[in-house]
This record gives structure tokens, C-alpha cells and sequence, in this order.
């Protein structure tokens, strides 16, 4: 039987061997070059998830976007770099006719029952129901339509946007269908955001993301507890500099529950930008 | 000739063939379980900029700590994923015996002359001229007398420490032989900030960085200038849960430009916490 879930088709495997699992792009989910990163980084992760020899819980992912993935299939590669009692950690490869499209490595581990504390705050927010739902990204990436996208602030920036002085987004997220949220799923939504050079650049730019390293917070009790719900999230930026900048998210439950955070560094090409409203002046003046 | 600095002699590799490179563990480095592992960072960096296919500067890299590396030779064997017109992904590993001790991904890239811009900013701090010179990490790991710290917030725990409510240190460091930093010095920053559990647990406890990415903001130019002047640095924690926490850190030059952001999940035994103050009170009453 096929998944009818949007999410669940794209990420569907099939086992060739012990450490190989083989996928396909799906158009649902194509982004600006290739597939939306967000899918890919989740279908790395079922992998690993799928496989006999895996233990515990996802607790690290770095994925490097090295290539762009083309339709079609893909076949990713695994190998346990090394098992230990309470974790384990696991290489990938996604490969295109040999080609190395994207690597990625990954941690595993157990959760103990041990001291705990949340030092970080979740961004203040109205509740979701007093907020519209978006409808201008998924004009610019047809997924971003699969998704209830509500934002708090810095809004995908869509026809007739002004360059923003703060790259910082924060919004409501849950899945469309209300597909429970799983780690795939959490992976996915860590890369939720748009670039934040669209907002700095008054719209849409060439950019994508490199390298992109999440680490998930939560044990399977809190996914269970968070089900389908909405997911409070909040990104921003720290530098713009030599055609790259860092990208970091943390995402929340209503609850105050902090599920994941991620960091990523993305390409851009900052002469595509929006002229500012203070060049105008100057060339004007 | 030897190289007299103890950070150039720990990261000395010679070459074993054109894609394997053989190190050795300095006792100079040794922290709790093997060596620091940012001097670890540093080698595999050092191992990627050395190899002679490599392009451009450092951008990402994600290291995991996958088992300790025992005293004696070390192999780092390289392989360049992809290499893109602008950008180049290298997969290392780091080997003993033929046992996987350490894998990484790391991200190299040209640096581009277009828009740019820091969102972030420095944390708040007197300079450091007029801060005392830290000498409690060393008694703790003696790498640390290497380098000249001195804390602005959040000292490392010594003997006598409380436990922190806030696992936030802010510190001013240098090496103490005045060593000009390049990228391998960068990336060794980047780690050199205690566990962030000792703060919150008063004191050191088993802990230990699984996995660290660290994104270099700086191109060299940016390093000439800083020279063998003092970086600031600030890192803190967003969760301790499970038996694991994050910590990100930023490193920032007097000038205010941001060098470096790195995060690191570490595993920590919370069990072995200083029992808390009000602990003490419930007990007695």
C-alpha cells in the first residue's frame, strides 16, 4: 500500500541491501534547485531510523548539501561509524549514478532519565488562532502549501516586500493534513524558514543551504505529547559576509517545550538584492 | 626542524600517502578522556587545508566525537566528496588500530566580495586589560595554561563553586605565547569554553562534546588583521535533557566582528550534580 501522506511518500524507502535504502524525488516537494533540503534531510534520517542495527533516538544531524539532487531516484548509502553503549553514530551518502549528491552524518543515542533544565525562552507569540494563515510562500515553493504556516513576524517576503532591517522570523507551524509529528517530520520543520537573505533582501534571491547540523531536544514522550499540534518557531541570523551567512532555529511546543534547535550556513549571492531605499535617495540626490 | 609552539607541534601531520595524513596525541593536550578535543578540530582542519586539491577557506565543519583517541598515532584519511566551481565538501575520518575514533564533514569555500552585514552583537564586556588572568581551568586541564583567559561571566567552577542558575560564561582569551590565529587556532576557539553542565552542576562532572559545528564567518584578511590579539568569546546552553545538552558559542574580535558560531551537543551524567542548596534545606527540614 502507498502512503497517501504527502510527507510519507516522499520520504518512502526501499531496501536494496543492509546499509543501502533507495528513494525518489517527488515533485510535491521541489524547491528552488532541486528538491526542498528539508525532505531530503528527512529521508536521510528515516534511513538511518530504518536500519536493523540503529539504536536509540535521533540526537545530532549534520546533512551537506553538496550537489543538487535531479528527479529521479537516489539511492543513500549507510555505514555505523561506530557503536557505543548508549550511542551510536552513523555516516550517510546520497548518490545519483554515483555521483555524490549529499553527505551526512548522524547521532543516535539513548535518553536517560538524569537532571534537566530549559535555560532558553520561547519567543513571545500570540496563540496561532488569532492568526491568518499564510498563503504567499507557497506561491514562491509549492510544499511550503502543504504545511499551516501563521506568522508572528518576518513574513516570507512576497511581491512588493521592502528590504527588512532584522532577518528574524518567528511563526506557528503544523502539518496541513495534521500528520502527527514525528523526528522526520521535526527534521523537516528545522528547515522550515525561508533564507534569511530574502528578508534582508526585500524577496526572493539565489541561495541554499550548504550545510545544516539539528539537534532534537525531544524524547519520543514529548512527540507523542505534541501529536499533530502546532509548533512555535523561531530563526534568525548572525552574519551576512563573502557570499554566506549562518542560520539558526529553535523550535517550541505550546507548551513551552523546546523540541529541537539547528544551525545552518547558506550560500547567497548578496548582489541580487534588492537596491535599498537609501541608494534610491543617493541616486537620486 | 620541530615546530617550537605546542598547538603547531599537537597538529603536525606527516603525509602517508595523497589522501591519509598521520598525527600523534601530545600529553600537552590531554583533557578528561584523551584530548582536547579542540585540538582534535584542528588537526582534521589542518589535514583538509593541507591536502592539495583543497580550494578556498574553511566554512563548516562538523566534527563527532565517536570514541576517545587513545595515546600514540593517529591516521586522518580524506576524500573530497564534491567539489563545485566555488565550494568543495571533504569527508574525513580519524583512525586508530583501523577503529573509526572520529569522522567529520567539513565545508570549504571562496569568499565573495558582496553585500554584507552582522546581526548579532557582541556581548557586553570590560576590556581586558583590566581583568585578571584565569587560572583555575589549568589546575583542571592543563591545556589551559596555554592560553591566556580571562572572564568576563561565568568562570570555570573551581573547588568551593555553587551551582550557576545560568549556564552563560563570557571570557576574553588569547594564547598565552602570543601564537598569530589562523583557522586551525580559530576552530580550537571555538571548543574552548568548559562544559556547560559544570557551571549548572557546580563543579566538573563526566561530560563530554558528541558532535561540534562550527561555521568561520572570517576570511583571512579578517584574521591578519586580529593578528595575536584577544578574542572575545560568549557561549551558552538552550537545553540539558536526556543525558544531553546544546551549547553555541560566538567568537568576536575587539573590532566587533564576528570570527566564528559554533554549536556542540555534549552527553553529561546529571546524576553526578552537586546536590543543590534547597536539596540541603529539604533535607534538614
Amino acid at each position: 500500500m502507498s502512503p497517501t501522506h504527502p510527507f510519507d511518500a516522499a520520504i518512502q524507502l526501499d531496501v536494496i541491501d543492509d546499509n543501502t535504502f533507495r528513494g525518489r524525488t517527488d515533485p510535491e516537494w521541489d524547491s528552488m534547485v532541486g528538491p526542498f533540503g528539508g525532505i531530503t534531510v528527512a529521508a536521510l534520517l528515516r534511513a538511518v531510523a530504518s536500519h536493523p542495527a540503529r539504536i536509540g533516538d535521533p540526537v545530532a544531524l549534520t546533512v551537506n548539501f553538496a550537489a543538487p539532487i535531479a528527479k529521479g531516484d537516489f539511492d543513500i548509502s549507510l555505514r555505523a561509524a561506530r557503536t557505543n553503549h548508549t550511542n551510536q553514530h552513523w555516516i550517510a551518502e546520497l548518490r545519483q549514478d554515483g555521483d555524490i549528491k549529499t553527505t551526512a552524518t548522524a547521532l543516535f543515542g539513548v535518553h536517560r532519565d538524569t537532571w534537566a533544565d530549559t535555560e532558553a525562552r520561547p519567543p513571545s507569540a500570540p496563540p496561532p488562532e488569532q492568526l491568518a494563515r499564510d498563503s504567499v510562500q507557497q506561491d514562491f515553493v509549492g510544499w511550503a502549501r502543504l504545511y499551516d504556516l501563521r506568522f508572528v513576524e518576518g513574513a516570507f517576503p512576497g511581491e512588493g516586500a521592502q528590504r527588512s532591517s532584522a532577518a528574524t522570523t518567528t511563526m506557528w507551524m503544523r502539518d496541513r493534513a495534521r500528520r502527527r509529528i514525528d523526528y522526520p517530520a521535526l527534521a523537516t520543520l528545522c528547515d522550515i524558514f525561508c533564507p534569511r537573505a530574502f528578508l534582508r533582501c526585500g524577496g526572493p534571491i539565489p541561495a541554499g543551504t550548504i550545510s545544516l547540523t539539528s539537534y532534537f531536544h525531544a524524547d519520543q514522550a514529548a512527540l507523542d505529547a505534541l501529536g499533530d499540534g502546532f509548533v512555535l518557531g523561531t530563526a534568525h541570523a548572525n552574519r551576512f559576509f563573502g557570499g554566506y551567512f549562518d542560520q539558526s532555529a529553535q523550535l517550541w511546543t505550546r507548551d513551552g517545550v523546546l523540541l529541537a534547535s539547528s544551525h545552518q550556513i547558506v550560500y547567497f549571492k548578496g548582489d541580487a538584492c534588492k537596491p535599498r531605499e537609501e541608494d534610491h535617495v543617493r541616486q537620486r540626490s
